[in-house]
């Protein structure tokens, strides 16, 4: 199994050597990343976006690829992020598996993937992954810098590690740093994943990967970015019906219980399982207060324009004391400050899921700025 | 491994069949339990208890057994199930491992554990053998039957399935049925157990259990058990400090990793892994309304003179609105229903982490009446 990137994709090679965060370097790595629209003569519409922890950089369709995006609905002409008037750039992670370096691209000048030889993952690393798109562009600066979920705690790194560079922020069900609550879940997913037999201390053949592992981490993800009232709503207590008995009389009961399966089986195949435990825990390792010694320090070293942070009332994985948390600390030090509330059932993943909601908002930062 | 009953259990030896819930039956099975107390000339100060899923019968110690009980610091004499008053009778569920008959005990007249063999158990099985119990003792009612977490769920089913026998109904962070969240959460403890190569469709030799799933589910478990908030005080982003480097980079950073682990080795070899299945999933079954077709017609079936609610604002695997529901299903048709709510922040597991929040509540009950 490999994963390539989609058609449409865009490839910076690094030159020279790229210094991770937390120690170690890569040699002359690859960036992919995916642009819609076009930069204006004045050159200052560039958008720059980073994904959640499993995406890749095609978060909507384009003539190259026709393929529906992660965020297909909010990207394109005349939606929210208008790419009539925007230069949307969305970057692939660093150590994702979606065209960027990762441990499941090859080491320099062999044939064999970095697999755990890949250096500790950071969120500061996946910030100057963008970084390094952004001269490759040619640019010295972004109209605004935005993420969702993971994509926001590695947006914010982009924003203190590059304060020259980005205006404007906007952090979708985020945090400064993950609480234990998150951890935990994270810890467990990861722990499901290298507990696998399959997974071999990482040196699992590509074709033969630690699946149930990672189903099982799918699983558990989806409890977190949904919420109970949803699934009450949705489910309650509504029966599996079964053409032929299951194979065991464990193998659920309930709806609830067949549609985690479907979205495990979907996921299935679609990441690779070392990649996710770097990502997964690079989400962990991330603290604003890092950077200077505090949250106070932290937030001093962004210089914004303006910021929205918009969280989710039924958000269990980025609860929304959380969001306003965030809201406050750049509300210290940046003069325009929205942080929006939304009442949206469908939790953690209400920004994929809700779009009705989230939409006016997103419309509505961009015309006011 | 095998999971004695300890000092102090008693037995009762169900003469003839025991016909489960759903189906198929027991031959002779038996139930173990322990008692506190004594009864009185009047015989009317007996208290049925039913345990949560993992604990054994000893709910407190006693002079047969001096070890530390489950619910120790509640039951014993001055305490709130005070055993000068009152003869408390606490059950070990069937199906479950520590005396009665479950997945782990012999079938009849072999040496061989009944395994998946055991028939589907519900929590109607687990009342039917606390009624066993009460038969062998003489007792024909029960002052109150109490129950906590799934043990409340159990308690409901003997209040309806026997409603000339309990008097009165005490429910601790229980509810009337489990809702979809809870239901995922179980799932996947339950498929984290039965993927683990070494559960072996059941078979798995008593001294090589599927532990590796076993660990995962019970830290699944905590993280449901606990709350948030309590997490975020007692943790925050603390990190684990290694006298040693970890086995691999994914072994766990910060300190609400040590402690799940540190949970999970705790609760390794305490439970049989096919009686944790059947429980979970009998949990998953149970569904008052299934008791003559809705919940009104379930709630009628009782006849009690008193209920005592309690839950707890954090409690995410049996949530506050579950228990509002409850109350006001029994206020109904039960003259005297009290409902409690407290604020504890050790979510679930307060009835056992929070015995200063929850005696006086107890003690106030079993003064009243």
């Amino acid at each position: 199994m490999s994963f390539p990137a989609s058609k449409g994709t865009k490839f910076v090679r690094v030159s020279g050597r790229f210094v991770m965060h937390r120690g170690g370097y890569l040699e002359e790595p690859t960036i992919a990343y995916e642009t819609w629209g076009e930069l204006n003569a004045a050159g200052d519409n560039a958008v720059l976006l980073f994904t959640g922890l499993s995406p890749s950089a095609h978060a909507a369709s384009s003539v190259e690829n026709p393929a529906s995006g992660w965020w297909e609905g909010m990207i394109g002409p005349g939606l929210p992020i208008d790419t009539d008037r925007i230069f949307l750039i969305c970057i692939n992670s660093i150590g994702s598996c979606f065209g960027s370096t990762g441990p499941a691209t090859n080491m320099p000048d062999t044939d064999q993937w970095y697999r755990l030889n890949f250096p500790v993952l950071t969120l500061e690393d996946v910030a100057n992954g963008g970084y390094e798109v952004l001269r490759h562009l040619g640019l010295t600066t972004v109209h605004t810098t935005i993420g969702a979920s993971m994509g926001g705690m590695s947006a914010l790194a982009f924003c203190i590690q590059h304060p020259e560079v980005s205006e404007r922020f906007v952090s979708i069900s985020s945090a400064v740093r993950a609480l234990p609550f998150s951890i935990a879940v994270r810890s467990l997913q990861r722990e499901m994943i290298w507990r696998d037999p399959k997974w071999l201390d990482g040196d699992y053949p590509p074709d033969d990967p630690p699946i149930s592992g990672q189903r099982l981490a799918r699983k558990l993800g989806m409890m977190t970015y949904r919420s109970a009232e949803e699934w009450e709503l949705r489910f309650s207590r509504e029966r599996i019906v079964y053409d032929e008995a299951p194979g065991n009389q464990f193998r659920g009961d309930f709806s609830v219980e067949s549609y985690l399966e479907a979205a495990a089986v979907k996921f299935t195949g679609q990441f690779d399982a070392n990649c996710y435990l770097y990502l997964s825990r690079a989400s962990d390792l991330f603290d604003l207060a890092e950077h200077g010694g505090s949250l106070e320090a932290g937030f001093a070293r962004v210089k914004l324009k303006k910021a929205l942070v918009i969280g989710v009332t039924t958000d269990i994985l980025f609860p929304i004391h959380q969001q306003q948390e965030l809201a406050d600390g750049l509300a210290t030090v940046v003069d325009e400050v929205v942080f929006k509330t939304l009442d949206c059932i469908k939790g953690h993943d209400s920004f994929l899921a809700d779009m009705d909601a989230f939409r006016p908002e997103i419309q509505r930062y961009f015309e006011s700025c």
